[in-house]
């Protein structure tokens, strides 16, 4: 006998959960449905629909908003929204070079930011930081709503010590990261559910949740930042990897650089990271000091066309096209989703650069993944951070009815057995997910 | 409101099917198990376990097999076992170079085979050759048995018309499958359903249904043949793709290579194919004539570790290698299995080869996944094609639960709604799919 999770039995408890947040996820996508079209969406009985509607609204995350005549006969239907008030979350994403904390409520909207532009400073000092953020965050909610509040989200590079050399940044303070949990401090400090995933996962999420996601099943998504970082999706489902690290594109071998500002390779190959991320553009625009180029001088070089950012674009896409056609083969999914930190004309160009060069490395009788830019560019880590909780509470993965621990989110495995939450958030218990440690 | 599958609802007899087949699948697993001794696998309640495993036994998909002390008080428990001939499968496997059809029972037993070694001819008459098996191994059923055939599984390369000029191959007979839907016509000449994959998919689910799968629920399959074909598990599930292509490893880019009787390439990449298939071992043992060489020419280079061949072997590591390390840093798999047309001692050879140029291609801090090699070797196609109807009939997928097409298997869709299924098999009716086409 194997003790495997994914070998349990799915019962009606499972069942009732999964349908609920089936509905939800109806209503976040279509922002309003009467009864009987939910019903019809759901395939479910009037009578099964009627009964989870009704907890749904005592448990404040739907509302009725207002009748409407749907052309049939009879009385009017009442119409049901998500109720924006109906939960919130915290989102925090570090990065080598930015530090930001953001509030977000059920409808996915941010409505309080606080952000850091600055070279991460040593553990401690960033949780202070962070600590007094969220306290300010705080401030933006009612009582009623601190008590709605469904966790923490944190979104960094799966590897904060690492690729220092590379990306030209000084290595003190960061090698303090590498025995450092912050998901642990957090959440000591501040006695909430602290969902972590690397950042490109993250952003994925909110893709997935907030974004695209409402027409696509299946996508890889890939963010442009000062490394270039991924998520997957598939089946309407994130892939988080054995250690939560899938679609790290970063460390997809590639041909070494062409361009005489990259680092020598040495072997018939490099890391993705050499060609494609924003320190090789940096590098190539100003060899010298590129470690101190920031957003707006990248965005310059865009804007006037620069040749050297030109010559660092081809670069850039061809790199990716050949990791994309990798994804491709092994995947066979039909969107790439592709965000970047510069704003501007730049999402654009990259865009129109990148689906030639992935029409240009096509094998034989070979297509190609559709190219489309993602929804919300800079703020793609912010907003994913504060979509995890949101995403593993309410979303209606498959992993609910299995009851397995799929692989290993903070958050799906304790999570949808809901062990132990704070009495606190008693009201939305039978939806809340406590994360468990990645193991 | 969207009409998205992913939005359905889920019901109590889709819960029911499911966990009927997870009781199946521990059963596959473990060998024998008393009743209790499922509740506590599956954690469900003795009264529910005992509705299913009565179900079961009518429906003769799992039998009593003796009593044993668990060595707790009382009587001793009834231990129950799958019913080898519960459900038979045809497994039909095309190459371009073979022809295969083979019959299997519930227990994953191959009872009959057919095989034919000649370059595959043109479709109508590779059409009268498989009925011709198919009747022959209709002959090993009795009139009983003959009732419980739940399908055919057809494994074919993806694209059968492609590829003919690299692997050294006619065109002439080959341009006709281009526009041949086999699947469509062994269905209308035998009156059952047929499960249509690519083969590397259908070698992964074999090894997911009957081999390493009982212990892994994330791989990525690789199959060395005249080309190299893959298939991918996820959370216990096999990805198909979008169009049906997902593993398609021959497609990933590397390195051109470094052999001197390989194509030249002309840019800074090349197919894998080029690099890692048995064709391109082929022409490098012997240049001017490698389309006529057989497996037992190839064998014996390898029994005699000929320089040429292991040339062609440190070549394609290297290639497989970096395509490894792609999939790796896209997927976070903790395995990769490995499976090749050759015996004898090249699997060994081809796994320490490969293992150690998976490590030597580990960027800073990364791990690499583990490397097994598969369970079935030169028989991985064959009983992969007869698995696919054992599969998709009775693997406890997500997809069961919520009622969702996946990525479209022949069958997953229509399948898991059991629409139109002949009369014949009513007693197996609440477990047998119809396959649909991909669409």
């Amino acid at each position: 006998m194997e003790p495997r999770t994914s070998g349990r039995g799915s019962n009606s408890a499972q069942l009732r959960r999964y349908n609920e947040r089936i509905v939800l996820q109806i209503l976040r996508r279509a922002g309003e449905a009467s009864k009987a079209e939910l019903a019809r969406a759901v395939q479910l009985t009037n009578a099964a629909i009627g009964a989870i509607i009704q907890d749904l609204i005592q448990e404040g995350l739907i509302v009725e908003a207002g009748k409407r005549h749907d052309g049939s006969r009879g009385q009017p239907a009442t119409i049901l929204r998500l109720a924006s008030h109906g939960a919130f979350s915290f989102g925090v994403r570090l990065d080598r070079t930015n530090m930001e904390t953001v509030l977000m409520d059920f409808s996915g909207a941010i409505i309080g930011r606080r952000l850091h532009d600055m070279i991460l400073p040593a553990p401690e000092r960033a949780l202070e930081i962070l600590k007094e953020d969220l306290e300010a965050l705080r401030g933006y909610l009612s009582a009623e709503d601190l008590s709605r509040i469904t966790g923490i989200g944190l979104a960094q590079p799966f590897n904060l010590g690492a690729w220092l050399h590379q990306l030209g940044l000084p290595e003190a303070d960061f090698r303090k990261w590498d025995d450092f949990d912050l998901r642990e401090a957090l959440q000591e400090e501040t006695g909430l559910p602290v969902f972590s995933e690397n950042d490109g996962t993250a952003a994925a999420v909110a893709e997935l949740f907030y974004g695209l996601g409402r027409q696509n099943d299946n996508f890889l998504y890939l963010f442009l930042g000062p490394a270039i970082g991924g998520g997957l999706v598939l089946k309407g489902d994130v892939i988080r990897g054995v250690s939560g690290n899938a679609a790290d594109v970063a460390m997809i071998p590639v041909p070494p650089s062409n361009l005489r500002t990259a680092p020598v390779s040495g072997k018939t190959w490099d890391l993705m990271l050499t060609r494609a991320s924003l320190v090789a553009l940096g590098r190539h625009l100003s060899p010298e000091n590129f470690s101190e180029l920031r957003r707006k001088d990248l965005l310059e070089a865009v804007e006037k066309d620069d040749p050297l950012f030109r010559e660092w674009l081809d670069d850039c896409a061809e790199a990716l096209a050949l990791g994309l056609r990798s994804a491709y083969a092994l995947l066979d999914m039909p969107l790439v989703v592709i965000d970047s930190d510069i704003g501007g004309p730049f999402s654009l160009m990259f865009s129109d650069a990148l689906k030639k060069a992935v029409a240009d490395a096509a094998p034989e009788q070979r297509p190609s993944p559709d190219i489309k830019i993602g929804s919300f560019g800079q703020d793609a880590g912010a907003i994913g951070a504060a979509s995890l909780p949101q995403f593993f509470n309410f979303s209606p993965r498959a992993t609910i009815l299995t009851g397995g621990k799929d692989l290993g989110p903070a958050g799906a495995g304790a999570s949808e057995d809901n062990a132990g939450f704070p009495a606190r958030a008693a009201r939305l218990g039978s939806h809340l997910a406590t994360p468990s440690r990645h193991d």
